[in-house]
């Protein structure tokens, strides 16, 4: 052993120190080493679902081959889908990467798991780059996603024409850009949106609002940045007020304090934050009182789960800021992503036949990793899953598009080399300080640590790394870790699905919905659709 | 300025050692920060290839508008191509990760740019875990995307009933995996393997090779690990004896050494490796005469594209070890992975109209990772791309199927916030120390760096940053990065391309072929085709 760490500690000294190590000339040492550390698995904690049996069979070629041959048929059995959609659900997965995908099959159970949507058979990847920048935000990617426009980032609902905080610029109506809901509501059809976070953040304020700062969220953030509340809408008003914000039959998720006055304490005694006197939940129900819609406003789990049965419209506030994680929620009293997209289509579903659009965020996978805390992102992502499999459970593929997507992609990595059906949240292996590293590693954020009194990486321990609220390493401090501008996924299912594949600018996204549920003058659906096979 | 810094360095003594901080009670001093850091565009030196009246276009609703309908209608036209694959080219980036594709648009000209395969109608995802290992290796991926069968990390063309080194479970036929190479060469097809690393290297000898160990390639390997040779067959050896290798019509590569004695010195001047004195490179050739083949050796570029229009047979090895980088190598000497994929086509396209499987492998995307080189990284990847283009261009849709694939992801993430259009290798920001950081970085690898003496970050300067074997940083000190063990992209275009798409186990990608190219007694390829529209 003492002969093992000096051999690792000159290796280490050589590698820094001098010129990269040529394969033709790799020290025996260090090809030991190298095997050493990489070609036995990491024996760590085993989380995996597979008993003992099953992976006995993974050692045949048959097991393999009948299961690829599955995987063949299932392909062949797929029949391209050339209804109109009637219904269309958008998933977005805010900030979910590919990297957390993969990682949170393990968290489920095993790298052979697959999450709901995995199972969906077309699949496509997404370029996420906005206007400014080679990242995207949230702001400017939902834009993207939702109005078929790629824009500034911390713009939402406008062109790229529009800057931060020009108003002037925002309120003129060639730079706004309609999200594809209003494409659905003057087609007389319901929609809806759902999400974690606050409502009036910035993915699901891409289905209704037009704003040049994402931060506008309610009117005391406009005067804050010393801007006109008169010129510059905050989101939460035009929720309730704007030409696609009144109209949406179903509002699900955190943000209360947007709606309320700084005076006023809300149903769970926390304050408000508008300036300008208006209660907007009062606002909302009276408007739809003005008009005769059966609505319903709720603040609980209870009400969402006792609604009537002839709601039109519903409006849920479960939190003056955004929904708890779902691992630190009150289960009593908040209500999780899957109850809420439930609640939501049985709302959309009834009364007409006409059809519907919802969106439904999974916010805060991404507020997660933003705090390098990747054991809730995963956490997350598992329960984003688990919405989308209500979805397809209690709607008809004949007649139902789902899509699952994200707006931009994180900087968690997934690193080895730890055994088959290790914990995710363990370590992966050893460095060549022959100290251990862990599988989940982030670039940059508030994780970051100097070295340790004596001069050595600091590495956690298990104990630590159970915590849910641990920090994963990075290599740059940063109060937030920041988004990755690699490529998301898009997985989807029902009508027209089958266009869902290749690789695509983000914004190509609404336009597959204009046609799938022929929503659009722009988009001759029909007469293509009758061309085709 | 001052005053910044140090609520700077409050800030980040507060995220440091207190509890995390909440939303709601969010200090506004870093609100601030982070919306500074955050939504500003950082300002990089520029790549773009876009000129300023294009960028102008992009803050148009229009300019997005067409581009998503173009995109709408290029899927709309696309007919599934139910031929029967008369050629198939399968496509492997080593370690070509997602963001490794992103990062490698923005170095050939901006985010909007799409590699050659990124055009290509299909996409799917491959999802890479081996039997014992979370993250793959080349060799037990190999035996996955080639043979149909997933195994234990080091060992290539054998089950997981084969452990490390077991050179009789390695033996046993029940064991041995074939790949669908082989298929193709019982079909009377053509067949042929090219790659930038050694022949022998893990990926190529998953065309043709059975062993407990990758890392046997000559037979000074199998001796050096006091196993025995006559047991277990070195790679080398298989690739001229094995019954897969000696029918392969091409070889193109490195790793010339492997082939010749200890004692003898190629025509480059570099030593041989193999202690059974056995020249397989005259051997190879011998077996061809005493066939009556048309065949030729060559070692260097000139001799490749002069190669004479009826050789059957192609062996070329143009290097010792592996084929230097392409920014590395000598252009005058040295094929590029373009010019040895064109001759390799040209000679399996000849002669007979039955057809060929081609593997190809970008295989120093990967060797570049592993040392932290982004830079080479991005830029075997560029050259993959060439040499996928090259293959579209001479080869015809209808009745070539070329497939695209990576077989394990990297640790490299691609992090925010830089300026659209920014060098790719500059920086992304500042971090909370109020110093830059790379928009490239890894988890672990030799580029990890200490504090400096002062004790801060080390931060590189632009102009070390611009060297192509700059090492990006780690968070980690390891003598090689790590694999990823995220999903990889599958890119697919010809007949049955459309089967190409969903996520999947790697190992179903060999059995999609199978079909395609209806070689296999297994699969019902042909009464399947007449039962589909």
């Amino acid at each position: 052993m003492f002969n093992i760490q000096i051999l690792i500690l000159c290796s280490y000294v050589l590698t820094a120190f001098s010129n990269p190590i040529e394969e033709s000339t790799k020290d025996a040492a260090i090809t030991t080493l190298i095997k050493e550390f990489n070609l036995k698995p990491f024996q760590n904690k085993m989380v995996r679902n597979k008993s003992l049996s099953e992976i006995d069979n993974e050692k045949t070629s048959q097991y393999w081959k009948s299961n690829g041959l599955r995987a063949v048929r299932d392909r062949l059995r797929l029949h391209p889908n050339f209804n109109t959609a009637r219904n269309v659900i958008l998933f977005l997965g805010d900030g979910m990467s590919i990297p957390t995908i993969a990682a949170t099959r393990v968290y489920l159970g095993g790298e052979e798991m697959s999450l709901s949507f995995e199972e969906f058979p077309y699949t496509g990847l997404s370029k996420t780059y906005c206007v400014d920048h080679q990242t995207a935000d949230s702001a400017c990617s939902a834009t993207a996603y939702l109005g078929g426009v790629k824009s500034n980032s911390g713009t939402i609902g406008v062109t790229a024409a529009v800057n931060k905080e020009n108003c002037t610029a925002m309120n003129m109506k060639e730079n706004q850009v309609d999200s594809v809901a209003r494409l659905f509501q003057m087609k007389g059809k319901k929609t809806g949106l759902v999400t974690t976070t606050r409502v009036t953040h910035a993915s699901p304020a891409g289905v209704y609002a037009h704003t040049a700062n994402r931060h506008w969220e309610s009117d005391a953030d406009v005067v804050k940045d010393k801007a006109d509340p008169n010129k510059c809408e905050d989101i939460a008003h035009q929720l309730v007020y704007g030409k696609t914000g009144q109209k949406l039959n179903v509002i699900l998720g955190g943000g209360r304090r947007n709606f309320i006055p700084q005076d006023k304490i809300d149903d769970e005694g926390s304050k408000g934050r508008r300036t300008d006197e208006l209660n907007l939940i009062e606002q909302w129900q009276k408007i739809r009182k003005q008009r005769g819609d059966k609505h319903e406003y709720v603040w609980n789990k209870k009400q969402l789960l006792q609604i009537s049965n002839d709601t039109e419209y519903l409006l849920g506030l479960f939190e003056p800021g955004h929904m708890q994680y779902n691992k630190e929620r009150d289960t009593e009293t908040d209500p999780s992503l899957e109850e809420m997209t439930e609640q939501a289509i049985k709302v959309l579903n009834r009364g007409n036949s006409n059809g519907f659009f919802l969106f439904v965020e999974g916010g805060r996978i991404d507020t997660a990793h933003h705090r390098n805390w990747a054991h809730k992102a995963l956490d997350e992502t598992a329960e984003f899953a688990k919405a989308v499999k209500k979805a397809v459970d209690i709607t008809k593929e004949e007649e139902t598009l789902i899509i699952v997507t994200a707006d931009h992609a994180h900087t968690m990595s997934y690193a080895g080399y730890a055994a088959r059906g290790s914990d995710v949240f363990g370590y992966a292996g050893k460095g060549s300080d022959n100290d251990l590293y862990s599988i989940l590693n982030y670039a940059n954020g508030p994780s970051y640590k100097p070295l340790t009194e004596d001069g050595k990486r600091y590495v956690a321990s298990q104990e630590e790394m159970n915590e849910i609220s641990f920090q994963w390493p990075a290599t740059v401090p940063r109060f937030k870790e920041t988004h990755g501008a690699d490529d998301v996924a898009i997985f989807a299912k029902g009508p027209w699905s089958h266009l869902f594949t290749g690789v695509m600018e983000e914004n190509v996204i609404p336009y597959l919905i204009q046609f799938a549920a022929c929503v659009s003058t722009d988009i001759p659906c029909l007469e293509i659709n009758q061309k085709l096979p």
